[in-house]
């Protein structure tokens, strides 16, 4: 991957390149000559505040602390089912609080500019009256450790996206509060529960409507998982939920959201969409045959289901060129971002310096899918331009 | 498409290529350069005694027959339940059980042979002692129909795979049958359940043993859908199960029965997915790195996810060029095999002589990834091939 010193150096020779307005296409490709920065933007951490309150819980989502000492993350419900106390949910160590951490992994990867979101499951699991000031210290929070980081880190924040007649308009403050004093905050991370009903809620159309407003990037983001009654009685780990259930839930709560219309009303609202949209590049033939075939739901739409897709972003994070390839096809290679899911997926042996596999082969299928050159706006040019990031 | 008359020369000019032997890999790419007929792998009928025993239910599935006289299929469970008896359900003509429909069909798109197999949900709602029966005349009445279609028909029979201790065996028996007396059916079409279980139950392993010596193809194919809870309140007709849930389904099963070892201890095991695999050309990278990650579950198998992935066969029934890109990437453009999904997802205006959009817009991607020339194998060289449709 690319050295530090790319970055200041393409810092200056982006300099000029203003990041589109909020509402012009997004779908020129990245046509950036010099290096540009390595930029990662699903990258997450559960900041030193929100590792409190799920230390202080007795209920998932929760942090355990074993006899020695050790932390343990329980953030699933069937992970607290069958399993003693002490193997709940899975390790957890300073990686995941400690921003300093979050520098070495950089520095180790060759990783510029991190773009850190708050780890799942975010507010879901909080009142109103808990969730609102949570998220406006969260969001206090990483803006300050952006603001400390020498240009090298910005964020996605957290909204109180919670079952709550007033969590609707609540949320629209807190963009507004965004907007207008956290300048490192470019978008937010949202869930697939929206206000608990989903992302084809009525309900959220004021929500959508303040994030369209405020040009902040919409990463969409899985945790539940879709699909888990399917998986059977026979243990296999964490491989089902993770590989399956979050991609499938990623897929199910956007089509639900097209469907709907929200993109519709709010046709300028930008998403990221994590693991390279679950399976959305894959299935959008599909989808457009099936509501092709579904004379009411086609006629409710102005577009195509996949014409809506190839106006969203995508993360690199899927493991292997041929979904990277679909991906890029689909959508065109200027709107796809590389990202790690740091600290997720470290390496099972765990060596201090050791590089993650996690990272090397999504970065390896960037390369073997654009080339080392073409590479570059998937590796950090395109979120530069779409996120601001030279500003 | 291509032309009927294709085929006869065709068929001449393919003869002295016999299939690989069953146990051989079918890793080589096709390399026929004359005209291959158009083979069409994924195509259903509810067999006429089929339809007699849908008729005689009053649970689903069954056929309704409406004061119109009209008849309508009811397949799912929720199809009924919210709906009116007029409106449950999706009407059903004689393009659902009558052959000279199909080869009419056949006829319109320049289809030469057509690999026929019952529809879902097979014989899943019944009793061994019902079932059993059923499976051999079933597969008595396709193998003549087959036998008398003049070459252009072949099959996948049915087996009776019910929840029942003695259904393992019952099926091994009606395996030997269809090997040793049923020379047009060239495989059998499997669900997700299996035995009632999923594909992962042991239980499975006489009837997977007995597919592996037969040679037998299996096509792997959904019907119950998989995440149909998280589709939320709104109507969206059949959207969401057909779109999503199929594909859902499709994956985790395969991916259940990858995880038990089953391809490790039976690996000439022959495996046709339908509709592309579902998901699983996108995502086997996520695949492999969530195994990877999890060295308990990485250390019963002996292969890669992905590995297991490349062995199988896939149809081209995905409805882009993008997921079918993907899908010829990951296991090469010789496993990948033409179909049209019919008699499902008919036109809309139902005029006669109007073409399928349905069967139009995946031979229309063939063309996109392949070419015309490149894309004969696909289009149906592959299945002659793999199936032996040249004996």
């Amino acid at each position: 991957m690319f050295t530090r010193s790319a970055l200041r150096r393409t810092l200056m020779t982006t300099q000029h390149l203003h990041p589109p307005p909020i509402s012009s296409p997004l779908r020129q490709i990245s046509t950036m000559t010099s290096k540009s920065p390595v930029v990662d933007i699903h990258t997450h951490v559960y900041l030193p505040r929100y590792m409190d309150l799920l230390r202080s819980r007795s209920e998932v989502p929760r942090v355990l602390t074993l006899p020695s000492g050790d932390e343990r993350l329980v953030i699933l419900a069937d992970e607290a089912k069958h399993a003693s106390d002490t193997s709940q949910g899975r390790p957890i160590g300073s990686e995941y609080y400690d921003i300093a951490k979050k520098m070495e992994f950089m520095d180790q990867h060759g990783i510029d500019i991190s773009v850190i979101s708050l780890a799942n499951p975010w507010l879901d699991f909080l009142g109103l009256g808990q969730a609102a000031p949570m998220a406006r210290m969260l969001n206090t929070d990483i803006e300050k450790i952006c603001a400390e980081s020498d240009g090298r880190l910005f964020a996605f924040g957290v909204l109180p996206l919670v079952e709550d007649s007033l969590a609707a308009s609540t949320c629209v403050k807190e963009i507004e509060t965004i907007t207008s004093t956290f300048p490192h905050i470019r978008g937010i991370i949202l869930g697939s529960r929206g206000l608990g009903h989903g992302l084809d809620d009525p309900a959220l159309d004021p929500v959508y409507s303040a994030l369209e407003a405020s040009g902040l990037m919409i990463f969409l983001h899985p945790h539940y998982g879709t699909g888990n009654e399917s998986f059977g009685p026979r243990s296999n780990g964490h491989v089902l939920p993770l590989a399956l259930g979050f991609p499938f839930e990623t897929t199910t709560s956007i089509v639900r959201l097209i469907l709907s219309g929200v993109l519709d009303r709010f046709p300028n609202l930008r998403i990221l969409l994590a693991h390279s949209g679950g399976t959305l590049p894959f299935l959008a033939g599909r989808l457009d045959s099936c509501v092709a075939h579904d004379p009411q739901v086609a006629s409710r739409l102005k577009l195509k289901p996949s014409e809506y897709l190839m106006k969203m972003c995508y993360d690199a994070v899927v493991y292997h060129e041929v979904g990277l390839k679909a991906t890029t096809e689909l959508v065109g290679e200027g709107r796809v971002m590389f990202g790690t899911d740091h600290p997720f997926f470290p390496p099972l042996k765990g060596k201090d310096g050791e590089e993650w596999m996690s990272v090397t082969t999504n970065s390896a299928a960037v390369k073997a899918v654009l080339g080392e050159e073409g590479g570059e706006g998937v590796m950090g040019g395109n979120a530069v331009r779409i996120l601001g990031l030279d500003r």
